[in-house]
């Protein structure tokens, strides 16, 4: 299959739209870069390689209509929801599940819900915790030798033709909450959420980065 | 310690208020009949005695801030927020936790944010939620006996000075949904909260059926 990533970038459920030149281009490198390394290292992904510009070729999954959130640090709306300082360390790393799912708002869902409401098996869904745990240790390492704290994350996930579960869709800072591991200076889409900077400076910076510490 | 119950009903966070002649009488009665058959089943909680209507003697207990939430069946606010339908079976029984926090609201939280940014054991999590599903199993076959069905209910728990983790508070309809097993008639607190019919009818109801049951 081929995945051509766009320009756009939506936010608060659409609300905020806006169109910014060369997220997408940015997005599909960064994505071939994160999935080759998954890919090689032993995490299986949809990736096969990239041919063009913004574009990348994948194999064909049957997706689970689930969003996989993993977080190392608090952010975003769970430290509005908790009440709890932004930034802090969660240990170990916690593993949030959401519905894939426009006519009921994607809501927020548990292991319990998806195994005893909506008929997941249990092997599945711990086979999808482990490999977004695997995905989470090897990333945060990964963007830790590139001065980058991984913070939190999205993945999505499905099954290839050979029935092995493996990460879909992308892995970009439109899905990744990355800061500077020093100055804690958000360099993620959060940039374009809440207006704290040029996002293309951001995700250019964190491409640098990658790119210096995948070639070493 | 003595526990005096009162005879006041509040819903919606506080903002539908009653008070219902009776309500404290049956719910120490009731307390104490389900905890004590709890005990005597080996399932420990912190009931000692009933001396006087409307009290009931306890243990001390070092309470968690927690309400654990079991459900059976799909109801009130799961049902909303999921869009799924009321009464439809939950297989394996869901186990839900929030927070006893007034300033932050009692949000919802999972084992996950349990241990991992509030500093909860696996341990005593583990304990807390084998207990919560042992109290349901016992309930569940117990009320069923009495034609109810035991739809979901909340409990509070607290270490004892032997460091046992046991079962706290109350167990009444104002904590347990309960509907008629052929009717699907609500006898519990809903009554209150969406005008379903005379409280205390329902409570009344239910007491009659579990007295029924546990002279046997």
């Amino acid at each position: 299959m081929r995945h051509v990533f766009k320009d756009s970038a939506t936010a608060f459920n659409g609300q905020k739209k806006a169109t910014i030149k060369g997220k997408g281009e940015i997005n599909a490198h960064l994505t071939s870069l994160l999935m080759t390394y998954l890919n090689e290292s032993g995490t299986p992904t949809h990736f096969i390689e990239q041919d063009a510009a913004g574009q990348i070729i994948t194999d064909h999954l049957q997706m689970f209509p689930l969003e996989v959130v993993v977080r190392n640090k608090v952010a975003g709306s769970l430290a509005k929801r908790l009440q709890v300082k932004e930034g802090d360390p969660i240990l170990p790393p916690l593993v949030e599940w959401f519905l894939k799912d426009d006519p009921k708002n994607d809501p927020q869902v548990s292991l319990g819900i998806l195994e005893g409401i909506f008929g997941y098996s249990k092997k599945d869904l711990t086979e999808i915790e482990a490999l977004a745990l695997e995905v989470n240790k090897k990333l945060k390492s990964l963007f830790l030798k590139a001065n980058l704290d991984l913070v939190d994350f999205k993945l999505e996930m499905g099954r290839n033709q050979k029935g092995v579960i493996v990460v879909g869709d992308e892995i970009t800072p439109d899905t990744c909450r990355l800061w500077d591991s020093k100055t804690q200076e958000k360099l993620d889409k959060d940039r374009f959420r809440f207006e704290l900077g040029d996002l293309m400076e951001g995700y250019r910076e964190i491409e640098k980065r990658l790119k210096g510490v995948l070639s070493q």
